[in-house]
C-alpha cells in the first residue's frame, strides 16, 4: 500500500493542494487564489476547504499519513503561526495543527515555505542524495532551507534559512525588515524589477529595447520580462543581470563560507530564467567566498519547478520529527 | 571504569595535551610550544611525543579511548590536512591517522581547532543542553562552529563554521583571503590590533593615554592592551570598542539569520577582555538581524577558557561519527 499526505502550499498569489506520495508523486492538484481570503480565519477556512475536497476525491484514506502545510512566516512546535509573514499580516498566530486534527482526525505538520521546498528537491530534485545541501528560493522575496546530515536543520522554531535576510552591503538598500543591503532587495523578482527601474530612470542609460520595455512597462514590469531581455543579450538587461547576480553571488558566498554545503540549489520563480542565473553566479562566486570551501561545493537549478512547495508541504508529514527546537 | 580520551589541541603558539574523560574532566596537562617545530614532519613529532608521555603516565590503558586532535585548517574523513593552515604552510598533505594507529594502536579523530573547542562550550561548558548553537572564537583569527540538533555539524570535509570570512562589507579591508570585508580583519585579535593602530595614527584622535601606549607599543601591541584601556573607559578606546563591536555584530547578525540558533557563545582570547564585547554587540545586533529570530537567541560569553580546544579535541573521541561528508 503506498502511503499518502495532503500537502498544502500556502503562496502570495495561490494556495496549492495535492495528495503526495512517499515517493515524491503528486496528483489530484488543485490551485486556489490567496488574495480571496481577506482573513488570516477565511484563508484557513479555504485550507480546510482543500483538505476536504481532496479527500473526498480518494477512495480509500487507510494510506493517508497526515497533511503537511508550508506557510509564509515562521511555525512554532505547536503549529502556530510566529512572527510576521509579510504578504499575510492577519496569518500570525493562527493555528494549523488542532482545526484538522478536529475536522479530520489528521496529523499536521507544518513549516516555512521555503523549507519545504527545500525538502522536496532534497528527496526527489537537484539536492538528491546531496548530505550537506543549501536551497535558495528566488521569488517574490529570497528564502531558503539547509539540509545538514541529510535531515532538515531548521533552527530554533523553524527559523533557520533566513537567506533574504543576509545583508550583503551595510550601505545598501534599505530593506522593509530594518536592515540595509538585505540580499532580498537585489536578487528577488521584486528586487529584480526595481533595480531595472533604476538604471533605467537613469540618463546616462543608453536607448535599447530593454529600456523602452522598462519604461513602458511602469509599474507592471515584472522579472520575466527582464530576463527575457537578459536572454536575448540586451547590452542594459545584460547590466541588471550582472548587478544582480553579484551581490546574490556575495550572499551565496557568506552562506558557503558559513554552512560548507556539498551543494547550493537555487529555485523560485526568478529561476524561470534559465541558465544565465547560474552561470553569471558561478563567474562571480570565487571572488566572495574562501576557495578550498567553494572547490568542494556545486551549484545547480532546482528540478521540480513551481510544485516543489507543495511536494515538499506533503513531504514534512513522512519526514519524523523535523523541528531542531 | 570512566573512559578516556587523548586530546591534542594544536594552536599557532602552543600545542597542548591532556587526558580527557567522558564528563570533561581532564589531567596530565602538558604544553609544547608550536613555534620550535620547524615543518609539518617535526610538528607531528612533537604531537606523537606528547601522546607517547601521556599513555606513559598512566596507570592502565584498557580505560583508553582513542586520541582526538584539534588543528588549525580543515580534515578530511580520511585524517589527511586539507587546504592552507595559514599559520602552519607544511602542515597540508599530513595524515594524522594512520601514524598514530601505527605506533600506538590507538583510534584518532581530528577536527578543525574552533570545531573542536565548540564540542567542549556544547557538551561542557556554555552551550550545555542548547540544541542549535554556533561557538564563534576570537583568537589570532576567527573560526566557529555549529552545532544542529545536538550534534556538531562540521559541513563537506569539516569545512562549515569559517566565521572570519563572512564578508561584513564589500568595499571593506582586503582579507589574506582574498576577500573583501571579512570579519577577522575587525574583530579578531590582529584585527582589533591594526584598527587601533589606525585609528591612532589618524592625526584628529584626541591625546590619550590610550592613544600615547598605542604609538608607544608599536608593532607590540596586543588587543589585551587595547581592551585594559577599553575597561578603563578611555574614549578613543572606546572608539576602538565600538567599531570592533558593530562589525563583530554584522556578522553575528548573518550567522543568526542563516541558522536561527538557540545561542551564540563567543570564545578565544579576545574575549578575555570581559563583559564589555558581549554588551556592546547586544546593543548593536538588533540593527544587524531578523528581530523575530534575534529574540530567540542568546549570546553568551564561552565558559572553558584557553583550555577548551584541548577537552574539545578529547571529546571528538566520544562523539562517534562527527563528519557531515
Amino acid at each position: 500500500m503506498e502511503q499518502y499526505a495532503i500537502g498544502i502550499d500556502i503562496g502570495g498569489t495561490t494556495i496549492k493542494g495535492a495528495m503526495v506520495a512517499r515517493t515524491g508523486r503528486y496528483r489530484e492538484r488543485i490551485v486556489v487564489p490567496t488574495a480571496s481570503a481577506r482573513s488570516g480565519t477565511e484563508l484557513f477556512d479555504r485550507i480546510l476547504e482543500i483538505i476536504a475536497s481532496l479527500i473526498e476525491r480518494k477512495e480509500r484514506t487507510d494510506d493517508l499519513c497526515g497533511v503537511g502545510i508550508g506557510t509564509p512566516g515562521f511555525v512554532d512546535q505547536h503549529g502556530t503561526i510566529i512572527g510576521n509573514a509579510v504578504n499575510l499580516p492577519e496569518w500570525q498566530g493562527t493555528n494549523l495543527y488542532e482545526p484538522v486534527m478536529k475536522r479530520f482526525g489528521l496529523r499536521t505538520v507544518a513549516a516555512n515555505d521555503a523549507t519545504a521546498m527545500t525538502l522536496a528537491e532534497a528527496r526527489f530534485g537537484a539536492g538528491r542524495g546531496v548530505l550537506n545541501l543549501v536551497c535558495m528560493s528566488l521569488g517574490t522575496g529570497i528564502g531558503g532551507g539547509i539540509v545538514s546530515g541529510g535531515r532538515l536543520y531548521q533552527g530554533v522554531r523553524g527559523m533557520a534559512g533566513e537567506f533574504g535576510h543576509v545583508s550583503i552591503d551595510p550601505q545598501g538598500i534599505l530593506c522593509g525588515c530594518g536592515q540595509k543591503g538585505c540580499v532580498e532587495q537585489y536578487a528577488s523578482a521584486t528586487g529584480i524589477v526595481h533595480r531595472a527601474q533604476e538604471l533605467c530612470a537613469a540618463g546616462a542609460v543608453e536607448e535599447t529595447g530593454f529600456v523602452r520595455m522598462v519604461r513602458t512597462a511602469g509599474e507592471y514590469l515584472t522579472a520575466k520580462q527582464v530576463y527575457d531581455f537578459v536572454n536575448n543579450g540586451d547590452p542594459v538587461a545584460l547590466k541588471v543581470n550582472e548587478y544582480v547576480c553579484d551581490n546574490l553571488s556575495r550572499a551565496i558566498g557568506i552562506i558557503i563560507s558559513i554552512l560548507a554545503p556539498d551543494r547550493v540549489v537555487l529555485g523560485g520563480g526568478v529561476m524561470m530564467a534559465g541558465r544565465v542565473i547560474i552561470d553569471t553566479v558561478l563567474h562571480r562566486l570565487p571572488h566572495y567566498c574562501l576557495m578550498d570551501i567553494l572547490k568542494q561545493c556545486d551549484i545547480r537549478a532546482a528540478e521540480l519547478g513551481e510544485d516543489a512547495g507543495v511536494i515538499g508541504a506533503g513531504s514534512l508529514v513522512f519526514e519524523g520529527e523535523t523541528h531542531n527546537g
